[in-house]
């Protein structure tokens, strides 16, 4: 979808969202919808599993645009790969959520799911240790202990980060055992949903990729084309952001939806 | 100190401060000190290495109160242990400002240091990891490696979470390696102040420990009472305070700074 404008926005001075209350993160996650919402875009993608997991009724409820989350696509491409006993992994948020055991019981009820939290594989991301670290190879080896033994067909990388590990997850897990990037399949439902609503740009490249950044830009930029973004665009701007703009946003917000329930306008005609 | 009354903000919402920008950590934790001061404190103690080593000066200029860092009083204590070279392990955003490096050598001008980021201690910390977990060990043994060649007389715990992995941090350099935390060297400067100002509480035990948490009250006090405080007090009372509210009381202390330069009214006469 090369030809798409993306407004991106990193909450970066107050991540990780994955240790913190639900509460906390879905006040935080509906003043990031209503930051976003200002670049009236056609289409918004929840592109945090803990955001997904903890807040993304709240979010539809407010939202006029299309809304994708990375939970349910995620669920969705593990059920349909093979039948049998499914993993996810995740933060501790996540997975104490329950979003993805619900979001597959409603796919496909009865289906056994083997969960588990990961707390230190965002902070081993982030300091950019090598997937061939014999600290994350021990790491995992510890987290995915009993998922070893359960023998699932598929794991769900149900963060950001862990498609980042892959290789090293599926060195521990061995080869039979598929890797579902909740990322790529929220991007797959992404393009799905626009194509459906005929809202897909007739450019299929030059899109323009914007970011903000709640901290550094500098650091935002550094770390975002180095760890995240690969060859695959090039970040045209980041732009900092105040966190006391995002708690206003969020404020306009709840008060707007408040005094008149909305019929989601940008959901049929676009 | 138990018949001192503490108020504690625990600002859990937007931790951890030690992977962000200095300049976003010195506006939390100019915010963070504006709604200390509505209790209108006789002391404050920047119980935070990052806030201490990235805000301190920025903190002092607009605080009326003493105020003690965690970084200058573990500095002395190291130097005054023994001559040769000093170790200090801390967050990214401590080892990087140098602020260690700078305390050091304006007690000891030419005192060596070796220091050494450890990104990965406060998430295992908060995991409720064991010391004698095989991961806690092989990830100081990788953090410390340097370390142990350069052989320090003493080790300052430049974190407060790192006191919690002593017992591990002591096997991995050996029992002729002093480990100094910053938290009790602080905590020693904050009665050192008091007796020199002659602002001690006349009560010997008694005093109420209230705290403030911009997350969940609940996860606090269970993390608190678990990992933390031991035995050593009891927690009164958690509150929850707005992240907002610590931006409001930032600006409006910002505001009255700027106006009217003022005199420490504290500092001479308690």
């Amino acid at each position: 979808m090369g030809g798409e404008d993306v407004v991106y926005l990193g909450d970066s001075a107050r991540v990780p969202y994955g240790t913190k209350s639900a509460e906390t993160v879905r006040r935080f996650a509906t003043e990031d919808l209503a930051f976003l919402l200002k670049y009236d875009p056609k289409l918004v993608v929840v592109a945090c599993n803990t955001a997904s997991a903890a807040a993304f009724d709240v979010l539809r409820a407010v939202c006029p645009a299309e809304l994708v989350d990375v939970i349910r696509p995620g669920a969705a491409a593990a059920c349909r790969h093979a039948s049998g006993p499914i993993g996810v992994i995740g933060t501790e948020a996540t997975i104490e959520s329950g979003a993805y055991q619900r979001a597959i019981a409603e796919i496909d009820p009865g289906r056994e799911v083997v969960v588990r939290a990961c707390p230190l594989l965002v902070p081993i991301v982030e300091e950019g240790r090598d997937q061939r670290d014999p600290i994350v190879l021990s790491v995992l080896t510890d987290y995915l202990r009993e998922m070893q033994r359960r023998r699932p067909v598929a794991i769900i990388l149900g963060c950001t980060h862990y498609p980042l590990l892959a290789d090293a997850i599926g060195k521990v897990m061995g080869p039979e055992v598929k890797l579902i990037s909740s990322a790529a399949a929220a991007a797959a439902e992404a393009q799905r949903r626009l194509t459906m609503t005929g809202a897909v740009s007739p450019r299929a490249a030059g899109g323009r990729l914007r970011c903000f950044s709640t901290d550094s830009p500098q650091r935002f930029r550094r770390l975002g084309e180095a760890r995240f973004i690969g060859g695959a665009r090039t970040i045209d701007e980041v732009c900092p952001v105040g966190t006391d703009e995002l708690e206003t946003a969020g404020k306009e917000l709840i008060e707007t939806d408040g005094s008149a329930p909305r019929e989601s306008p940008k959901r049929a005609g676009q």
